[in-house]
């Protein structure tokens, strides 16, 4: 009558992960048909002391990696912030899949009563696996997730509910 | 080892529930400071085909609500959809919150198994409840509460990653 860690957490970031990846696809053809170089998408802001494009992707990669390393007591690999294409950020997303689907469901099962230490700007905080996962790492996920989202249909992109959640298609509401 | 259902969805949805809350007192605030009516709010859109500031509050809320009452089975209270200030947000949120927080956590374990019905502009889908909570309803709570952010932080409002959060303060990474 219950769910495991790695069965809340793992899932979730791969899927959304590679609706991600195909949002960057639309995001090229679209390009591609209005003939402009689609790097220019790399450095678009919602607000002038927001992060942009690049940005958002590379953290919604870096909060799936470490959100499931941190769960998991592993340490997760490095990938330098130097993307400069679609492509590149593409290959970011599918080194971070790899990563987080390499990790076995036992290192991340019993996690939620483990104590996850989380590094912050001014020092770090330990928080439950749980809540970690909950209350932190899931939300963080989403937000530069649906930032990306955000960034891409305010440029734009023809993009739906359909292409955010996935192969479901749209819901009613 | 692992995590009940109702843990895995109610304290999501109230947590983030009570932050965008105080996202709206924020721009209240900021409305006021500026000498600005706050209801200017209410029809921003990122983009002119998605929707604006109120239906993103109120489907967020709406995303809670069904996901919760799907996954226990019951009929969710019907909200109208005519919000015309901040305050009746405010106020669509506190209702939210009340009846989410009223569904019995018994009645939301053991959800995973059980079949859930959604409705689809098309028709509906049956999903699992495991599947709906992950791959739908949080996904399309997120989706809402990260885009009525975005509008806020777009539209100027001082908002950082600690407000989004909530309670935690701004993570380093």
């Amino acid at each position: 009558m219950t769910i495991s860690m790695h069965s809340a957490s793992v899932p979730i970031f791969v899927r959304m992960l590679g609706n991600l990846g195909q949002w960057l696809d639309k995001a090229e053809a679209h390009a591609q048909a209005r003939k402009f170089d689609p790097a220019v998408y790399l450095g678009a802001r919602l607000a002038p002391d927001m992060l942009p494009f690049t940005n958002q992707v590379q953290i919604a990669c870096d909060a799936a990696k470490y959100g499931v390393a941190r769960l998991a007591g592993m340490e997760a690999p490095k990938f330098a912030d130097e993307e400069k294409t679609l492509a590149e950020l593409r290959e970011r997303i599918r080194k971070t899949v790899d990563f987080i689907q390499s990790v076995p469901a036992a290192r991340i099962d019993g996690a939620e009563d483990r104590d996850v230490v989380v590094p912050r700007r001014d020092g770090s905080m330990t928080l439950k696996g749980e809540v970690y996962l909950k209350h932190f790492a899931l939300p963080n996920f989403f937000f530069h997730v649906t930032t990306t989202y955000a960034l891409l249909r305010h440029w734009g992109v023809e993009l739906g509910k359909a292409d955010y959640l996935g192969a479901f298609g749209a819901p009613a509401r």
